[in-house]
This record gives structure tokens, sequence and C-alpha cells, in this order.
């Protein structure tokens, strides 16, 4: 029987083991999907973690509970080191996997660009550690600003600043902002919370770069009257723990800088030997597979393939797309049929603002405000893998719409482990 | 104004608060409520975060939201060092501050009465850290299991020891029970889960002491009938992280040993210069002050005071009920009126076994079976702090209950924190 590997269970992967798992016993493949986390994490809900508005449990979902009953899929818990690409082995953190297919779907990792400075402090947003450490900090930035006798360092500890004007900049925020205004005055009467700045960096002169200009018009004025200080065609160029040096000369003294500004592919794509496109993805022929090596498939965001002479974007949609695409690729290929090429099919984007407030456009159709946030709030429901994470993220929600709370304010620091599987 | 700190935010403390914090501008008090945790953790419920049945966040409870609209109290979030009790002084890891009235709550910690070898590889329940570090290690377990070609250690990985048969041990290992029987067996469908072990050590020839003989035999029967091997008169003498030697000889080979075998009083107490009580408590008179300085109150696991010619036990209902004493007493004492001695009320005792299956008693009345156990979760969804973290854990349960499934089962290991406060 041959064997599919799967590397990575973000949408791509995921897609792509969903589409080969059977509930059949006489199976002609069989599937292992690797990955270092035992679940997947629905990352367009990061920054709600992140804010205080869902459980870290909420988003995640654990990856052998989507295979029960399919008799040819293996979950494999472990960190994938590299290919060897010439004896179809991947290397893993638990010894070596043979293949006769592999699909790569690793996704992407947070792009600092070479800011070294910036890398050492920034905090980022690419899995469920990331959002907690980033909660933990907004939260005890609070606390420690209640403690603070210096009015100045009390200002900075309440400062943030947020770079990257896209979806995840956007939408973190406007949570951000909600959180503050409607929660935090009232866990903190004490502090002058009125004296909290977000400070929201973007390099280009417009937020939400492939949006329709009337959209990112509007999700900039409901920032701003959401009291955030949009800083448009500016950018970071250095950072210390507690100060952010602006590329236009502005010093802002703040303890808390997050970056949404950039991705790059996984770093196991460098092991393929073969020369990598912008932002270390993997260059594909148009069934997604390795011009080298034939079989091997990269999905998502570690694969680069041009349409209609334009690299596709590196977001969900196109992970799905491909991941799904992959497992019929193979099928197709096992029973000696010709490949089609793939062909990703954009259906618009959307993003939150806050209450009632979002962006969404989808085949020329254009909508804003309380209409566009129902159609976001509906869409992400469907997609959050699982009933039971679907009704608690309900309840979070109705919960947070109704009371303005969030009860998810905790500050959960992590049992030190220093062995293992790393998150 | 007069200033009383509360140390610690579990039930005595919180309670403590409650009931001094007030929405009026003229309060004669003021009150500082301190705790490492910006949190109140539910504890009766940390088994079952343990074994992936609740969110850790369900179970958790931001402090200050409990305090919204009360003028006279403040939160500080900060680790407490020892109390300079001749200076009415709090010694704390933001620096001192200082009181007129101190209420000593830092409830307890797990007691390995001096074996060294159990306190290194034994996992314990104190708070939501030791329950993400026991989830994460029952679920690696099995993950390392299914990779794991030698019979016997992938025997050892899926047994489990369990060390006291109180109601923590015999909850844990109905729950662990359950959640291997009706989860991991099919998420691990490869493994052989039947067969995992688990096995439960208690020193006395019964489980759950305090409650009536029937009560404790149903307890013993039940858990008999979910499979786990109940070991009564016999004790753990020596641990290693693959081995547990038993008392009579015995040698198990198991890579978990979970630790409910007793606890003691937090260490704070031994800063003030007093002749602790057995298990660390500090004895205090009738109005639960101390001898030496009556302006320190102490309450719940920390305190110690005989009732009937018996020491009070170290559970949560003393705890509530003596937190709510010291607010009235600290009252009285204010207004010049005599003290009146503490009296503990028991309303009796429950701990569930599994599904359907509780035991309680309480007044000469004992239940067992399903209508014990709609008891004991009426009575601790009652107890849960807060709407929402009712609304989620009424979910959870509910899930639970109609498909024996358990969403939560997340290898969620811990940011990397080496700074501040810990957990």
């Amino acid at each position: 029987m041959k064997r599919v590997v799967v590397v990575g269970a973000g949408f791509g992967g995921l897609d792509a083991a969903r589409h080969l798992a059977s509930r059949a016993d006489d199976a002609e493949l069989e599937v292992v999907l690797v990955d270092k986390h035992n679940y997947h994490t629905f990352m367009p809900l990061l920054y709600q973690v992140a804010t205080a508005m869902q459980n870290v449990e909420s988003i995640a979902f654990p990856v052998r509970a989507l295979f029960h009953g399919k008799r040819n899929i293996r979950f494999l818990l472990a960190e994938v080191q590299g290919v060897d690409a010439a004896n179809k082995k991947l290397e893993t953190s638990v010894g070596p996997v043979e293949y006769d297919y592999l699909v790569l779907a690793g996704g992407s990792v947070t792009n600092f660009f070479g800011m070294d400075s910036v890398a050492k402090v920034a905090f980022e947003l690419k899995d469920l550690n990331d959002a907690t450490r980033l909660r933990n900090q907004i939260l005890e930035s609070f606390e420690n600003a209640s403690r603070c006798e210096d009015p100045e360092e009390q200002k900075a500890l309440m400062t943030f600043v947020v770079v990257g004007g896209g979806p995840t900049g956007v939408e973190f925020s406007g949570a951000l902002s909600e959180l503050i205004q409607h929660v935090l005055s009232k866990d903190f009467p004490q502090l002058p919370v009125q004296d909290s700045r977000i400070i929201l960096v973007e390099a280009s002169p417009t937020l939400l770069a492939p949006f329709p200009a009337p959209l990112q018009k509007y999700a900039l004025e409901r920032l701003q009257q959401m009291g955030v200080d949009v800083r448009l065609g500016n950018a970071v160029k250095e950072a210390t723990s507690t100060k952010v040096l602006l590329k236009d000369g502005t010093e802002i003294n703040a303890h808390t800088l997050f970056w949404a500004a950039g991705v790059k592919a996984a770093d196991i794509g460098e092991t393929l030997g073969v020369e990598l496109q912008r932002g270390g993805r993997v260059p594909v022929t148009s069934d997604l597979s390795m011009q080298a090596y034939p079989e091997v498939f990269v999905v998502g965001d570690m694969m680069y393939l041009e349409q209609d002479g334009k690299p596709l974007p590196m977001v969900a949609p196109v992970a799905m797309q491909s991941g799904e695409y992959v497992a019929a690729a193979i099928a197709r290929r096992e029973n000696g049929e010709p490949a089609k090429p793939f062909r990703y099919k954009d259906k618009g984007s959307m993003a939150v603002v806050g209450r009632n407030a979002a962006v969404a456009f989808t085949k020329g159709i254009k909508m804003k405000g309380f209409l566009a946030w129902i159609a976001w709030l509906g869409l992400h429901l469907y997609y959050l893998v699982g009933f039971r994470n679907r009704a608690i993220t309900l309840v979070n929600w109705a919960f947070d719409y109704i009371f303005f709370s969030r009860q998810v304010r905790l500050i959960n620091k992590a049992p030190k482990e220093d062995e293992g599987i790393d998150v």
C-alpha cells in the first residue's frame, strides 16, 4: 500500500488529509498526518484569544477526533526536521518516515525581515502560545501600570504599537480597543485608562490592501472613531522592550509591540535543495507538485504558484483549496488519469473592525457595518471545526455582545517544560 | 481609613474580601486583596481540567471582575513573601504593604511528607498549571505509547498510579477511566487501550474516609466496575519517572504518578514567628485571630482550630465559612462589639465517581448513584463563580454526557517564561 505523508495540520494539511481519509477497509492509500501539536488551530480567531475574547481551547480541535472511524489514516505527533527528497524520507523528531507521496503543508512563520531588534521584543500571533503570551502581556501591562507611580511609565505600559494594516492588525487593534474601553476600564477604576493608546503602523498608504477603496476607508474611519491612532505610510525601524522607533523619526514609549506585518514560509522548504521563491516559498508546477520531485506536493503558505501573472496570496482559502486539490491530484495519479491544473477561486475577503463593524467583499459585492459583521460571524462559526467549539464560541460571543464583558482575561503563564515537542 | 489586607483569592480570601467590599463611598475600611494570579480557581473541578473534560478557563474567574463597582477594594497582583507581624507589614514581590488587619488565606500546597523521590516525579493538582501539566502528561503518554514498539514499555506508558483515596483521588480515577474508555480508545484505534491501567493506592482500609460506610463501599465497587485497580491499606514508598514502588514490595511500571494523598498549609505561616501546628497550620483563637497578633486573622487551609475536640478539616466549606466569618469579625471589632466564636457548620460531603455515579451525605441523609450525581452537578454549578463560566461548563457537561466526548484534549505546552509572577 502506498503511503502519503502529510506535514502540518493547518487548513491545507487537514483538508488534504480529510479528503484522503477513508472509512473503507480496502483503501488504496495509507495516510500519515504529522504535526508538532495534537490539535488544529483555527488561526483566524487567534486575535480573539489574544484579546481575552475567546478561550484558548475554543479555537483548537484535537486532530485525532477528526479521524474517528477512518481506517487508513494515522496521526503522528512529531516535529518535522527536514525532507530527504532523494530517498523519499521525512526526518522527524521521532525518527524518519518513508513516503511515496509527500504533502508539505507546514504553513508560515512570522517574518521580521531581518530586523533583529524588533524580532527580539515583538509579540507575534502564529499559534495558541503566541496568543496566550500576548494576552498575558496586555493584562500584565495593566497590572503593572496600576502599581506604577511614574505617569510617563504608566502611559508607556498602556501604549500598544501594532505593526501591519492587514486583517490581523486591523482586527487585533479593534478588539484591543474594545477590551480596554469596555472591560479594563472597569477592572482598573483607579487607572487613567483614557491615556491608553493603540498605534497602528502600516507602511502602505491604505489599510487592508486587497480590499476595495470604500471598505478601506470605512475600516480606517471606524478604527479612528474607536480611538486607534492609525499611522499610514510609516514603518517600524527599531525597538527595545520600552520604546519603538518609527521610520519618520517618531519615538513611541511603549512596552508592547505586536508584529503583524509579514510572514514567510516554514523553513522545511530549505531542506528540499531547490531554489526557493520570495518568502522561502517552494515553486510548484500547475498540479502543485515539485518539478524536481513530482511525488512531493506543496500546499498553502509554503507553495509558490503564479496565477494570472501574480503569486497566489498566503491566506487560508488558498490553503484549503490547494489541500483539497492535492488529495484529488494524488488519486488521479494513482488511477493513471491526467493531471488537471490547480486554479484558485477567490471568494472574497472579510475583516472585522469591532462591534457591529466589519468589511467584506465577494464577486463585486461590497458590504460594511452590521451586515458584514453578521456575515463574518456566520462564516467563521461555520468554519470553526466541531460542534462543541461552535457552541462555546457562540456562548462567548453572545455574552460579549450583550454584556461587553471578556471572561477570559486570565494571566495564565505556562508550566515550564524543557523537553519534548515545544510550543 | 483602616486597611485590611487579604492574602489569597481562593475560597477563603475571596469570601472575606467579598463581604468586606462595599459600593458605598464612605466605607470605613479599605481592602487590598493580594494574589499571585489575577484569577480565582474553582479547585473542585481541577480534576476535570486534568482529564480533558473542562477548558482551563472554564474553572477560573478574573478577580477584578468580581469587584466592579465596589469602591473600597483594590486588587494587587503579587507574590507574598512573608509577614512582618511586629510592624504590621506584608512583604510581597512588588514591595511591602502595610495593614491594620491582615487576613491570611493562602491555602495549602501538596504535602509529599518528605518523600523526595516521589516529589521529584509525581504530578499534583493544586492549580491550573498543575492541571494542564497532568493533562499534557496523560495525552502525551498515549501519543508516546502509539509510537512505542516494546509492549512492556507501551503498557507502562498507559499505566497511571493515583495515590490517595479521598475525593480528589476517587474523582480523578473515575474521570480518567472514562477518558480512556470512551475517548482515547477511539483516538488511538491501533493501540491496545484495554491494557491501560489505573491503580488507586490508599493507605487506610477504606476510600473516602469521612463518608458513611455504605457510600464508601458503593464508591469502591463502582470504581472497580470501571476497571480501576484499588489497593487499600497500601502506600507508595519510592518512585522514579518509570516505576512506582509500593510499601508491600509491589513494583509497578508506570510513567505517571499522581499524588493526591496530602496537603500542608502554604508556607507564609512560617514567617509569623509562632509555633505552627501539624501540617504547618497557624493556631488561632475562637475568633480566628492569632493570640500573639490579634489583628492577624487566619482562615481556610492555613488555620488550625479545634472544634468538638478535632481539628477542622482542610476543605472548601471551612474556607468559605471562615472567610465570611472574618469579614464580620473585623466589622464587630471596629464597632466595639464583642467577638462571637467561629463555629463550622458541616453541611455534608460529596464526591463524583463517574457518569451518573456520585456519593453524597448531609444531616443523616445518604445518597448515591444518579440522584447524588445530579445533586453534585447542581451544587458545583451553583458555586462556580460567574454566569459565563456556568454557561460554558454546562455546555461541556451536556456534550460530554450525550456524546462521551472530551473536546479539550489538547497538549498545550506552556510558553516559556522566566520572569515575573510564576505559576
